[in-house]
Formats: C-alpha cells, sequence, structure tokens
C-alpha cells in the first residue's frame, strides 16, 4: 500500500538506511531491452554521496546487483529487481539519537504509523537513500525513451534565493540539454552556480542548510500521453514527485506565476509548423486537460533544506515523553538539491514510461526483434 | 483508466458537459451514513454557476439523483451512484466553434487521445462541469469525517496579483473556519475581497479573464495517516488537486518559499502540550514523511486564469488544418476561483477518508448501530 | 473496492434490485466503436426474464439508456455510464421475508458486512440482476472482439445430472457457434436438450430448483495474451466468473478431470500448421504459463441450483434472533443457467478485450479513423 | 502487471528458476510481528524438493534472507523483502532443450509474450520453483492469523483416480488438522495415502507423472470478510489459486457437485448455536455473495500431472521451425500435488489477511504494544 506505483509499469521499493540491503522490483518493463550498466552506474553516481564537499562524506559505492528480469544482457520481461547492499552505514551515529526526534524527519510519523516498530536508524525505510534504487529504475526508463528521442534534462532553478535563468520551453536546443545531462550541479548561468555552491558552503560552515528549486523538462513527447482527471499527466507526475523525500511543492509551466496573468497572456495560442501543431507559448508546460500537447513538459520542485542540521533545536524524547534538545551530528549533506536532480529525473522518465506503455502497449517499446545468440 | 480514484474508496466520474447527464459512483463509503442531503445541495451551490456577476450565467439547476447505495435515509455501503442531469445546455454556442481548438483548453489533447471521436461540444469530458459530481461525493465524505471533527476550509489567497493574509496553521480558529465554508467568496480579510471582485470585474468588462490561489486547511487530523512513499498524503492530495481542471501548481506548508528558509528556520521543533506532542511552527504543513503529524494540513493550489475569454486568439482550424482566430462568446466565468474552492474541498475530503478507512477499516466510520427501523 | 474490475477496461456496476436503477460505468474503452444498439438489446434479452416457463415471470423490460461517452453514434473514450431503471418491483413480497435470512442467499453475510443498513429488498446490490449491466457491458467487448475475429460461444454442459456433449476444441466449427449465440437454450444435441427441459419443470412443479454446467469457448484468440503468474488468463477469468452469483467452481481445458490423467496423456503435443504452431490436442484449454496459446480457450462453471424455492427451510430470524421457517414465494426460476449464460459470456468478453487493450495499447482497438461527420 | 497481487497487502515475486536468485516483497504487512523463522522453515521445507521419491532430486536448499522490512526480530511495517540465492542449477540440462517447446509447459507462451527474450532456463520465471517465495510470504501470513486462531489445513483428496475421504466442514477436529500440517503427504486416511504413493512410483517408474486434487479448509474466520462481486472471497481466492502453476481447476464447497443437488438439498439452513448464527450443512464452503458465513471455507485445486516426463512427445524447435521430438531428461517430480499443499495453503493464508486488514485497518492485526528494547 505504500511503497508500490505506477500502472502497467509497477515500481516497488524496499529497504532501510541501515539494513542489509535497498532495492527496487520494476514489473511490466518491456522484454529485449539491452541495458546499459554503464549509463546506470552514471546515473547512480550523480546521486551518490560522498563526493564532493557540498554532500555528505558518508560514502556509500552503492553497486547493485540485478537479481532476476535480465538474461544475455537484455531484459526479459518478467521482473526485474536490483538490490544495493548497504555497506559504510554508522549506525552508532543514530543510536544516541534514537528517542529523541529529529526536527523536520520522520521520526515521530514513523514512530506512530508503525507502532513504534520502525527501524529508526538513519531514518529507516524514511530515508533519502531509497531515492537509489528509484535513480537505479529511473535510469533503465530513460534509456527506454530515449530510443524515442524521448530526453529529461534539469537545472538548478535556485538554491535558497540565488536563482538561475528559467528554461526556454518552445525554443530546445538539445545541445544545453546535454551539457546538464553531465554536469554535476547542472546551471544554465555558471556564474550564479559558483554563487549557489558559495551560499551551500556558507550554511555548511554554520552547520545549516539550504534548499532549494529543480526545474525539469521532458523533449520530444508525442500528444496524446495521458488522461483526463484522475490519470493525467500533472496528477501522475506530482504523485511521483512528491514521494520524493524533501519535496514541498510542484508546478507545472507559468505554475503559481500563471495566477498573475490574465487569460489572454496565459493562453498558449495554436499554430501550425509545417503539418504539426504547435503552441506559440507554453505557458501549461506542454500539458492541456492531463494530457501531452507535444510541446515540452517543464516543472518545477521545491526542496526544502536538508532537516538534519548540526544546530541545537528542542525536540521531545518519545520514550521518556520529555522536551529535550538535539543537534544533529552523523554525515549530512548541507543542501541535497544536487543530489535530488536525478531522483526527481528518475521518477519523470519512469511515469512518462508508463504512460507510454499504456498508449502504445507491451510491443511497442520492446527491444528489436533480430534473433538472441542462442 | 482515467476517471476512477481511491484505494479503499473509490471515486469514478462519468459524463460530459453537453451529454444527457454527469455522475459519479462513490464505491467504498461506509454503510450507515444518515446522508444530509441539505449539506449535499448547499455544497452543490457553492460550485454552482449563475449565481453572482463573478460567474458565468449559465444557470444549471445541479439537482442531483442518488440512484442506489442509499436507503432508508443511510448509506448501506455498496456503490453509493448519483446522477445531475444536464438541462441548461446551448450545444449551438459550440457548434460554429467545434473545429477551432480552444487555447488553454483540451479541446487539441482530446482530439489527438481520442482519434477525434471525443465529444467536443463545452469540452465534453473535460469540462468543468465534471466537477459537480466530486463536489456531491466530497459533500458526503466532508460529512463522514465531519462525525471526527476533521474540518476542512479554504479561503482565496490571492486573485491575480491582490493577496490575502495566510492561515494560521498553529493557532486555529474554527469560528473562522465556520465563517470561510458559509461563504461564497471566502478571504480572511474582507476588504481584501472587495478588491479581488473589482479585479475580477474589470477582467469581464474586457472580456478577459483572471485566476488566483486558493489557500486550503484541514483540521483535527490524528496523527499517522498516510504512507512513505507512492502512498504519501502529499503524493495524494497532489494527484486529486492535480486533476481538478485549470489547477498549475500545489504547495504544502511553507511550500515554494521553504526553498528560501535555512534548515534552522524551516525545521519545526516538537513540544509537548500536556501528553500530546506538537510542532511549535508547521512550515511542513502537517506531514512529515508523507505521514501526517496531527498539526492541521495546509496547502495551496495555483488555479489558472479561465481559458474562455472573449478576446481574440489565434488559434488552427484542425479539421482544415488551417490557422484561424478565435473570440471565444458562450457563457464563461471571468475567473473560476470561487467555484474551485468546493472542488478543492472535496477531493481532499476524499483523499482523507480514503486515508481514515485504509488506516481504521471498515467498521470504524460506519454510522452508528441503532436498529434501522424495519 | 467491491465493485470495480479490470487493468486497462475497468468495469464498476451499481444498483440494487429495487432500488432507483442499475448500472455500469465503463473506463477505458477504446474511442471511435460504433456501437450496435441492436445487439445489445439482443444480449440483454438473452438474460431477460419472464420470456418462458423455465424462468421468473417477473417482466422487466431492462430499456437501458446510455447517460454518457457515446457521441454521434461512437464511444468517445471517456467512461461509458449506461443504467437500467427498475419497473416491475413488488417489493412488499420481500416485506414480510425482511427478517428471515433466506438460506443460499446473501441475506445474512449483507446484513454482517454492512452492519445491517444494506438493502434487503430481492437481495439488493447482491441481487442476480446486478448481471443485466454486466451483460451490456460485456455487449460492448463483445462488439469490439469481433472486430478482430475473437467470437465467444457457450453450451449448456448439464442440467442437474443430464449431460450434453463437449466442444471440440481442437476443430472448431463456427457455424455451430454461431447457432448457439442465437440460442435461448443453448446445446450441442437437440434431444438432450429437451431432457434438460423437462427436469426443470419437474423442479419447479415441485416448487424446488435445479443447476448445472456451462462450457465456453473463446476463439481465434492471439497467443501471447495473459502474463505469468498474478495476472494469468486462468485467474483473470475466474475472477470474473465467480463474481456471477451462484458460481461454485470453474475449470480450464480438461480441469478436474484432467487429475485422472497421466502426464503422456495430458500434455498437448507441439505440431506445425503451415507457418503456425498449433497443439494436436488442447487439454489446457489454450492457456500455458497463465498466456494464452492461440488455441480455443476452454472452461467450464459450475452454477448452484436457485437458492428461492418455495419448498419450506429452517432459517433464524435475524432481527429477533430466534429459530423460524421460511418459504420464498415471489417469482423465481427454477434454473438460472440458460439466463446465466450471456453473464458468463460477458464478463469473459471484458476481460480479454481488457487483456488485448494491455497487449496492444489504446490505439490498436480503437474504430477506424475515417472523419466523423462534423 | 503481472506479478504483483492484493489490495491492502501488495505480494510482488521476482526471479528466474536458473537466475541469482528469486525473491518477494511484502508491502502492507502490519508492524510488530513477531517472525516466527523456525515456522517460516518449516513451511519452506515442506515445499522443498529432493526430500522424498516422490520428488525431484534437485536439492534446493532454500535458504532465505530477509533483506528489509524486519527490525530487532519484529515486521517494521515497511516493504518485506526476502530473496532466495539459487545453487544447485544444471543449467545445461536445459541447454540442449532450449528450441524444443516442452509440452505442458510455458517454453512457448513465453517465447512469443516476451518476443523471444524470455529466459528459457528451466522455465525462467514460469518456474514452479517461484512458488518457494510464496511459500514464504503465506508463512509469515499464516502466523498472523494464527494469532487470531484462524488455521488453514489441506489434505491430499485424491492422485490419479485414488481419493481419500473429504473434509467435515461443519465439525471441525482441530487435533486432525494439525496432524495434516506436520505432514508431509497429508491424507485424512493414511491406506488410501499408501495407495497414491504407489501410484506416483508407478508413475515415475514408466517415466511418466500424475495430478491430484487438493482440498483445504480455513477454520475460525469472522462472518463478514470480503464483497460482493469483483472482492468476492471466492473470486479473490481462485485468482490466487489459478496463479499457482499446474492448477486448472478450482471449486468451493459442494462445488462442481452442487449442480447434481436441488435448491432444497443445495442450501444451508440457518441454525442457532448459542448466539451465534450457524449454517447446519456448509454446501456452499462458507461464502455466500462472496462473504464469510463463518463457518469453514472449504475448496478444492485441481493439479495437473507434472508435464516434464521422460516419454518422448512430439514438438516443435521454435528456432528452426522444425517438428521434433523430445523426451524431458533433467529432475522432476512425477507428482507435484504433495510439494503443491503449501502453496495453496500459503496464497490463501495471504488473501485472507488481506481482506483482515481491509475490514480491520492497519492498527488491528499489528503486534502487541509492548515497549520494544531500545
Amino acid at each position: 500500500m505504500s511503497s508500490i506505483f505506477g500502472n502497467k509499469l509497477k515500481v516497488s521499493i524496499f529497504g532501510e538506511s541501515h539494513g542489509k540491503a535497498i532495492g527496487v522490483v520494476l514489473d511490466g518493463l518491456p522484454s529485449g531491452i539491452e541495458l546499459d550498466l554503464d549509463f546506470i552506474n552514471r546515473e547512480m553516481s550523480r546521486r551518490q554521496p560522498g563526493k564532493s564537499v557540498f554532500s555528505t562524506p558518508r560514502k556509500e559505492k552503492d553497486e547493485f546487483e540485478i537479481l532476476s528480469g535480465y538474461f544475455q544482457g537484455r531484459s526479459t520481461g518478467t521482473p526485474l529487481c536490483a538490490i544495493i547492499f548497504n555497506r559504510d552505514c554508522k549506525s552508532q551515529d543514530y543510536d544516541e539519537l534514537k528517542n529523541l526526534l529529529r526536527p523536520g524527519h520522520a521520526d515521530y510519523t514513523g514512530f506512530i504509523k508503525y507502532n513504534k516498530f520502525n527501524d529508526y536508524r538513519g531514518g529507516g525505510h524514511f530515508s533519502g537513500r531509497l531515492t537509489a534504487p528509484l535513480v537505479l529504475a529511473g535510469a533503465v526508463a530513460k534509456h527506454v525513451l530515449k530510443s524515442r528521442n524521448i530526453l529529461i534534462a534539469s537545472h538548478i532553478k535556485s538554491i535558497h534565493d540565488i536563482c538561475d535563468e528559467s528554461f526556454d520551453s518552445t525554443n530546445i536546443d538539445e545541445g544545453v540539454l546535454t551539457k546538464l545531462r553531465n554536469s554535476d550541479f547542472p546551471v544554465l548561468d555558471n556564474r550564479v552556480g559558483q554563487k549557489m555552491q558559495k551560499r551551500i558552503l556558507d550554511a555548511k560552515n554554520e552547520m545549516d542548510s539550504v534548499g532549494g528549486i529543480i526545474e525539469t523538462i521532458i523533449v520530444n513527447l508525442p500528444p496524446g500521453l495521458g488522461f483526463p482527471f484522475f490519470d493525467g499527466v500533472e496528477s501522475r507526475l506530482a504523485h511521483a514527485l512528491f514521494s520524493i523525500p524533501a519535496v514541498k511543492g510542484v508546478e507545472f509551466g507559468e505554475g503559481f506565476n500563471i495566477t498573475k496573468l490574465r487569460g489572454s497572456q496565459a493562453n498558449d495560442e495554436f499554430v501550425l509548423d509545417g503539418d504539426k501543431i504547435k503552441t506559440s507559448t507554453n505557458h501549461n508546460g506542454g500539458i492541456l486537460g492531463g494530457i501531452t500537447t507535444g510541446m515540452p513538459i517543464v516543472f518545477r520542485v521545491a526542496i526544502k533544506p536538508t532537516p538534519s542540521i548540526g544546530v541545537s533545536q528542542k525536540t521531545v524524547d518519545i520514550y521518556n515523553m520529555q522536551e529535550a534538545t538535539i543537534a544533529v551530528k552523523g554525515r549530512h549533506d548541507p543542501c541535497i538539491v544536487p543530489r535530488a536532480v536525478p531522483a526527481v529525473e528518475a521518477v519523470s522518465a519512469l511515469v512518462i514510461l508508463d504512460l507510454m506503455l499504456e498508449r502504445e502497449g507491451e510491443y511497442g517499446l520492446s527491444g528489436n526483434f533480430e534473433k538472441p545468440n542462442r
């Protein structure tokens, strides 16, 4: 009831931050997909901690092992399970905190939800570490989408109050998208990027943290994906995006800003581009009535500042029901935004692939039909 | 695949704006609920058009008829179907537009999605009119929640660039909530409300439209509702909210603004209030790790300006594949925000009731056990 | 949670035997399907009561009204809702029985399940009358399948201990299937059919009832429909078939009899028929590993004797918690088997169409692409 | 779309017979359940091959490893993943057969379904070996049900044409049920059991195989579990049972035999037993209208003879599209029935626990509330 998502392509994640392993089951993947393990590793390394001063020094290798659904280099069409063993766990960091509810974390809600039987170490199943199997599954989905030329890219739109430019969602420069996909700190304006990094370091030095906004674009989509009402593309993308820990807002196209436009400004006029119908602007972010228009999908995701901070805060000792103070030591990111980028892209890729499979059926996206080498 | 929503309580809507009838099936409603038909009618009249200068003069009576699941004044526990016959349809208003794609509407995406077999009259199934059965179902859900003292209220946070105050989500004044629930134009500051109404009339006079933001609060929730990841409360509420036509953004608690706070500011500290655990602030909007904390849930929803405007716009004649211009006459709201308020509350009530049923099972929320009058 | 079925094509039924109306919502039907209303009426008349001495004299006209999802003679692709108003209800027949649990019926379980708030008149939502909207939906599904030459036919395999021949599921005579589909009492051997009818009349004369077995065949299926394990064709068909009131057993191919064969007899050998792979026998009923082989699907369904009988039986008065006796007067079928045939075919057609849509996507089964007459 | 089952308790299986590992994810298990690892091992050993002359000499140890959802000896409430590594695989046994479709197996349908990219070794994902993780999950479910005194037991009703007695489903002797649960070859009449074993050995000696029928009983159920129509107990049990490889028929209560009774014989009369309502007979197998009556659920499952036999059979070489002959060597069970018993019980336990959770909510079945030893 909690950790499964999707209609035709079902994603199921499991595991706890300090348990034996975390993992994912992908059910409904078309058969015959030649997995690009290097690409999966690259995607996972984008999410990986310990790479820079901006992120936690916890050094998980995040090496994955595919247990099923993969044969002779290709997907079999039956459930693909991949796991990542937990190695560099320092559970003792959490032992002294185990009764103290970390503000901004799910310690309290997990305790209540599971009648105190939740694994409290490192947030247990609520840990951001669970985005690792999501990124793995998303890498597979991205790879399939790429065979249809559907590309996903993101940049950091803001860190704290420092803002990058916005995507031009009517004239796409695919070169820019490629550059963003290969960057650890993707921004459109590099000078802004440097200011952002300084802002993160300042927060770190003060044992505090900052958040930011991620802007994502999906290009070369066919029109007609999605459904009216409850299976609309915005509904399904938002559902998936809000499942990423720390996300507190999602908006499409102009988003909240569209409320400050008049109808005559907000409407995207239809024009002909050869025999294709396009819109001259894209304030609706490529979606009308829950269904893709064929224009790029654009959305923004608000990521809150990392709740784990060294600054002292008030809290409650849940076992002794006493007020207390807490300063989270452990190893934490002063800003989770850069590592959230691949997670945002991953769930988006999974939603789009699911919609494609619903539209085209199982065969449409299967691997090619060359005879395998039996 | 499109018009069904919910886990334990399933809501299914059907109908087209100018078809015979629109309606809803509610499957999974507990038995024995004494329906308050007056309350349902009041909720529906909040959504109803034709009441004021701010909304379309189309006068639908929106009288509903319960076809099933209702016996001797109470829910039976089996599917409740209610329908609303369409009466005041002027389909000819749409006949001259039928080949012209209305900018900002789903005419184009519906045409592509359904291979041109969509009912184009008045937007067909994509019409905002489909929120009427949602409001009906939501009224039933609100009624059940009220038996647990769970209340939902909203105000218009902004129209165009005119802003109301925000809810205080730590100290709730239930009197204010009651006042808002009985208002046709709910605002916290009435002088701001008057400015908003003038702004709407100005847009109307210029044959244009405006949008705005709705802020909603849900109080007296138990802690522990929801799930980590894909069935988180934010995921499920956002999913439902984005299914309402014209919604382009959803944010919880501080929302996008939380990205401008530091962790030490954004975290809600835990405190004891007698033997209860609360948070001293509520920047996270009552949800941590996808699960309710017991603090009020607060969220905001961005509603775009009504796409149907009298101002002339460029478009495409989809049958002749020629560029054209369009000015939508018909009868339209210069601002849909006030009528969207009950729809926002309705889907929220349905999601919360569904979560309650998952948590407590079927019996927990059933009607009382007095012997019915056989 | 109870009355919705299907993955890509969702069927939702609602209503009570003596309520205002019963109906069905079909969500996920491809667009552009030209509905054959005569065919739907013919299918419904196969299920209709009051036609012969073998069935209840209750004369429901079962006229349906399509409320949505249907425009200019074709499906729109959005939810199709159809309702059937209840007319010839004699609720007073049930008033004197309302506290007496009818043996073999759901009176007791419905009372417990819904905390005594169930509509007890005529079985309420549990009534066999709810198969009318199923037959309606099934007629639409059959019509779509026919465009792919997929045909469904049935015969009455047995009534009480009188048995008809079995289908030859390797060499199909489509002429026989057509004859069966147009018969009110479909049997392969007409002399056996006459004996069956006499057996039903004998039971009727003694105020008792009999049951029987229905054998169904589905021909011209493509191989490759279905899934391993939980979405296997047998699982999904059996799920749907057991939802028909009075069904107590389902078996595929040789069914229970296969347990009396050795492996060397039960296995269906593969042979080449031109460039096609077939099996020389069909003991597995066209399904291996949950997936269609391309051979006809064959299954049998056990229908219990109608529980409503005039013979006096022991029971309990649920309101006064006293033992009592009951003799059900009302108007009842001495044998429900002939009227169950179209229900069995209907749910089968819905399952097969759902599987086709999952395999081929939304476009594959849409109506043709001629320009509608705008 | 294929390998996930359940509403509130979702079971997802993955893996291939000769891949790295097979496993299961259980999502929705209540928290605080003290797992009895010995009991799980005992259940798994009931399914395990290599124990006797009646089963394949393949010696899988079937040691499982719980990766998640398990902390300090109890379930956490978050997804429980357990895997079983594949060890004793002799894939070369399959190499020479890889192009030859084994009659009665899913080799052909898996090839078509997955565009020839299926893992063909040992049946891949279609292998009966996938029932091992099901038995594991079922052992957990049985353990939870036992805390409510709900017990599941089975006996081998027949092997080939040798039949055991039937359960008396109105007067339960729980001692008999305990004896059956601890037997490797559970029968009510031991002399019949010996004849059955001889029949299996005879088939083995002739390189052939036999099938049989399993009869299962579930006792001490509360009345009111289940739903009318599509979520009926029969529908959900049958769905799960038909997902077990080799199952070709399922019947409840009197099953197919009920068609040979008259209504006056088939109806179960209601009687009072103190303040409880019971039925004096149980021809309906404890289910009326899809909902439990509180009487034991009784059903029978037909298991076909093992398709892998040493006898030579006709088949097709799928790669060269030529007719051929095949004699399956490998290591196979001459009769799968005894090893199918725990699988039948496992899926039944999972369905019943799911229904209990839907009825009682998450708290009802959670472990006790003692403070864990933090």
